[in-house]
């Protein structure tokens, strides 16, 4: 039986759309986007617009929609929250369809729109991810938001957590060294993943603004079973 | 005190040359270049002439220069010969100026050329590299040069390795991701080297071309003392 290739990309800028035409694509931006998005989801959100640009989403605020926007951790002043997984309650987005935009994560979740399919990761949905990797017959490419073009360490550990569940089912290879190196760096951080994530730049970043209340959360294993997938331009739920 | 600033670069796609003004850049592209370098002023070359271009290298080769150039580990047929560090011994490059070109190592040593210096690293000469780096008052980037714009492991493991022993320093410090992500890579790697650089991508291409004699030598700590250094475009060594 030929393996399924796993691969991971470390940066926006490393990404090559034309390689990962057939794959599964998985957007990993814990601090905070992904997380944020399983949330809302996990909390009842309808469809979530991912918009790269700031002006953009201020037309869909003037349009009457909720808009989520957040620049370097900031709310920007049109929007009705930012970026932390605690605003998306279910009071706020149950039902609702909410535009949503982010330094990092809403861009690459564009970027990768030419892929087979673009699913949303988080440690809060790992289990959920994995299992449905697991069921289908198809590349992988775990797709790292960095922060501003670079390597950030909270998505690499994440992407090396969701590699090793993959490798060790047998179903998937990889000569990536992106992945080797994920999966080793995972290897480290797991032994304390609070603890380790404390040396991250974002970490460092959040704690700075005083945006450092949902970390924690943000590293919990399998807080809900629910999986964001693009379909047509929005993120649905467990649609595939 | 103020401690230097360590930064790692994975990839020249990664590469922000206007922070890296005043800083000392540290190349290091271990399978094959950087090693092959060293071991040329390891036995006596006089200056290295390092040509991104192909058809550059094939103009010097007709004016008379010995030339080395490679491209995916084979050697151009214009060329004297190729990348690899057994091919730059001491009765063919002693006194000698060499052009060289390779598919990664030679792109980046220019790109890097705005920074206040730009030096090639390795394993063969690590301890005089970070010897030098610590006798200096400088903020340190290290370079690694990666394959075809990806990350690589063989050059984050080396990267890793010299971070190490800056950190432990106490004059530098880092809140870089790529840096501490680069030295847990290393404490995993570190021990078994050769047996870690085995699942690397570019172990496995050098293997399937057999160009693969010189791992075990480019994975020798500290061969020689000396280090490889540009000025006005072209390598020296050790004048600083």
């Amino acid at each position: 039986m030929t393996k399924r290739k796993l691969e991971t990309c470390f940066s926006p800028a490393l990404y090559e759309p034309e390689n990962h035409v057939d794959s599964i694509v998985v957007i990993i931006d814990i601090l905070r986007a992904s997380s944020a998005i399983v949330t809302a989801f996990a909390n009842g959100a309808a469809k979530i617009i991912p918009v790269a640009d700031a002006n953009e989403a201020k037309v869909y605020k003037s349009k009457g929609y909720l808009v989520a926007a957040e620049r370097d951790g900031y709310v920007l002043d049109f929007a009705d929250f930012g970026n932390s997984p605690f605003n998306f309650t279910r009071d706020k987005v149950e039902g609702k369809t909410i535009v949503y935009s982010t330094t990092n994560g809403t861009g690459i979740i564009n970027l990768a729109s030419g892929s087979y399919r673009t699913l949303i990761g988080s440690f809060l949905n790992i289990g959920a991810i994995t299992g449905f990797l697991l069921k289908q017959d198809r590349n992988v490419l775990l797709f790292c938001a960095g922060w501003k073009n670079k390597f950030n360490l909270e998505d690499t550990v994440c992407a090396g957590a969701i590699a090793e569940k993959l490798i060790e089912s047998n179903l998937y290879s990889t000569i990536c060294d992106s992945t080797n190196g994920a999966m080793d760096i995972w290897s480290v951080a797991s032994r304390d993943l609070s603890g380790y994530i404390e040396k991250s730049a974002q970490r460092i970043r959040l704690r700075d603004k005083k945006l450092d209340e949902c970390i924690e959360y943000c590293l919990t294993f399998d807080t809900t079973n629910k999986i964001p997938v693009m379909k047509d331009g929005v993120l649905v739920e467990n649609i595939y």
